[in-house]
């Protein structure tokens, strides 16, 4: 098939190599001239805006954008898609925004006879590069087995969340409950080895107790617990406390809209916040941990 | 063997019992005559205070009591187990109390030349009737191999977690990580929904992915996402809601000992206790989600 | 002086009448056409449009608008002011905004080479219509010393807050110290009183110690305690609910727009959204105390 | 008159220093001799313990002690006071203690015939040094008026709270109020002087707004903007954070004890306990400023 791809950073890029590898053509686009050559470099045809990815013939156009504020010009601005793409080119929004702008952008295609899907990912630059990411898409059930195949070129789960919007409303939901649940395990750990624990028995009597979770079992923050962690290797490249940051702003804000109370929520993006204010903001957001941790090294 | 057993309530009650039917012979003490009754019915022999246990030629005694006032009471009060038993006899503390404490009865106990095991379980009435509860073990590796068959006639894990209090160290780490981890599935799953996803669409992403813990894939929050949990009972018969509170006022108790913040985990303690406050202490700690779905019914 | 008025909502509409009284000439503009009618019935001349206010030859533009939005659109939009308005015409806008997008359109003021103040108010309706209201005002101190005669036909303070986005600065720093007073009095109060306190025994103690401030001695939000405030009737007619909600929001947004943790101020921003949700945004902030005093009543 | 006094550290060594100086007969015990002994220099009787004390044929017996456990030990111990006092002495404690143990006492003084005052005091070192300090007292109106004009020969403001116990109550509210204004003040210093406003010009606004509090206008924690406050001398000398964790210790309690939630003050007792393990427990509790502005030290 003929596909643009607009937006080739860390994620986006891999992303549309994964495509090119599947057999499929590539028309892309970026502000920066070196990830257009990269991809042009890789197979792809580079283009000049994304009006010109609109004019390239294509069947599909898929987007990979830092916020919600890139996704709503690319896709709104005076010369954005919709401006001129064909009303049968199927659009997938695969940034990670909020779900109420998701929404927003996904009617002005609709209105404009275009179907817009939102797929934001998980897994990391890793998944990305493997072609191992989930995908959380939201549009109607025709929409969704349209893009499937396209999507499974760059991921092994494309898992279907229900109308327009939902893809991110679940990225945002498990993202929060993941960011609450790691600083809890962080306590937890903390709590307990410094009340003389040894951490690794600790893990594993969480691990199969009522406490048992992802960053207890799988991203376990203490050193040691685990092998092949962050936290094993001076948390350096996972899930980036900036990163998860961004997504806990993303679930306040749309709890915001809705009057919605996100206590732990709204408490943990505070502690990431604090986190990062002393420069931790690059380290895996297992890291937090030094928050509690660090302290008793002082006594 | 010959076993005393002293606290007959809702826990120890049905623990006794499974020791009777294994084929020990029991000797029991508790406040409440009619707890003793019943269990002599069972065939036990009734004693007429702790001090009575502890002449009664036992083995082994078994402690389940409410509070930390209570064990001290038992084993350090003037006419307290330690001024009496003989120091060939194996302690067994099953109650929930904190770790300081905890240790400060063993010290108590090594010094009248007695060991004393800290050993509280996880898994509620149920468990206990069932003789599926698991028991997280502090003391010596020889003592711990002393008390494991015995125990074993009343739990299905019976993990050792180290030097004592470390039984109670793991069970207050732990259920402070369960208690936080319950109300952040409860604001994802919240948040989610009345974002418009479907509960059921939602916990199977999360249960899939990195927001997964035993609060969403087993014991779900949300009305009708998970069947024969609370949550699709009116949240009756499950984990307390005040029990929750108890536990956290042991873990934050047990922090405060040691200057360590648990940040999330004081926060949750004073969400359980808003809510308890309102009338609902007795229900399952997952009815907590309605403290996030219910305002959202007043508009 | 002749001066355009732009936004005549519950705050605008009196503030321009208050201007009119002091003798200035006003060409006023709303998107209500009523509102624009009502001013124009008190001596202002009405405009149809932004552009239309900035060339009745005016030499002061004020604007009075709901949120950054709406001022964003009024200046820096494609028919927006700067795009019209003569350079000499010295702009002031009385909305409350985050500092940071303050700054930016006070940049692209300063770049069209007009002066435009920040100069939110604190007094409400009732200092609006009284001119009592106090302006924190932000820019140069010769453009603050133009603007404050004007200011003072509106208020009775006017403090300069330093350079441009002061003023939003001091009203988001101030109010969200505001919000948490309030819920600090309110856990006190409820606290003490539920110990078997008398409320206005402790009231008077509180407020000649180190508890004392503002929202204990001038706001008490315990029914009866003051008279002639919120809490002595029903909590009306104060400061609402939501509008406190809206400040805390910008409080949170430019806390992370710079990295800066503000904990209790997110988590005072999540109460307010719990009571919100509830169907109280209505009443005011100091409602807030119900959240605390009502689950007793349940007992 | 003779008086007793129990309890001669950094607070009661210069109170009964205040009643020898104001003529009153003291007789007085610590568990320290060398505190004794400075006492007796000063011209008080030494005593060998609390019996002595109440042997010693006083009017009044004065304690001052550091924890509950102490006050219940010295009334209530097989050796305490209420074992062996006259009926006719009248008993204060003025101790900071929680409220729930302190009418636990004050019933079994009662039912000993003796009147026994809780009469906790504010002002530090410094006040009891000066004879400044606040007595907030519980007990009824006759024993308060038996008692005021000793504690006055110690305080300038002798304020009766009501019944016994409410003495406690006032003064662990009005210092759980304290924690968290403390809290909100350096989080909205920080905030604005972060945003770019300078400290002291923050302040003056504040201080004339509805977010003024002691906590902002007397004891401002942000370097610079007061002189002769803790935060312009290194943060030596005011009202220690340890301190100030105990008084947030005795209100969360109570307020577990009757399930209050205390939702800001259970959030700033884990503020303060993070700083105090980075061990910052002996610097005043304006100290915690630091928490929010040092990590952007490190940017």
């Amino acid at each position: 098939m003929n596909i643009g791809f607009i937006g080739l950073g860390n994620m986006g890029a891999p992303m549309a190599r994964n495509l090119i590898r599947a057999g499929h053509t590539l028309t892309v686009f970026d502000l920066s001239a070196p990830a257009v050559a990269e991809l042009v470099d890789a197979g792809a045809t580079g283009a000049d805006s994304p009006t010109d990815v609109a004019h390239a013939n294509v069947d599909i156009i898929i987007t990979m954008l830092p916020a919600s504020a890139h996704v709503k010009s690319v896709y709104l601005g005076e010369s954005g898609l919709l401006s001129t793409v064909d009303p049968q080119v199927l659009l997938i929004d695969s940034s990670t925004i909020d779900p109420i702008s998701a929404r927003e952008v996904a009617r002005a295609a609709s209105a404009n006879g275009n179907s817009l899907l939102d797929a934001p990912v998980s897994g990391g630059t890793g998944g990305a590069a493997a072609g191992t990411l989930t995908f959380m898409v939201g549009g109607t059930e025709n929409e969704f087995e349209k893009a499937r195949p396209i999507l499974a070129c760059m991921g092994k789960n494309i898992v279907h969340c229900g109308a327009s919007g939902n893809g991110q409303v679940a990225k945002v939901a498990n993202n929060m409950l993941l960011g609450i649940s790691m600083i809890g395990v962080a306590e937890a750990m903390a709590l307990g080895t410094r009340l003389g624990m040894d951490a690794k028995v600790l893990a594993s009597i969480i691990n199969t107790s009522s406490g048992r979770c992802w960053s207890s079992d799988t991203n376990n923050p203490f050193p040691g617990v685990l092998e092949n962690v962050p936290a094993s290797r001076g948390y350096s490249g996972g899930f980036g406390t900036d990163l998860m940051l961004k997504d806990l702003g993303l679930a306040t804000d749309a709890a915001r809209a809705i009057r919605q109370p996100v206590i732990l929520g709204a408490l943990a993006q505070q502690l990431y916040q604090q986190f990062s204010s002393g420069g931790n903001g690059g380290l895996d957001f297992s890291a937090i941990i030094n928050n509690y941790l660090e302290p008793a090294k002082n006594e």
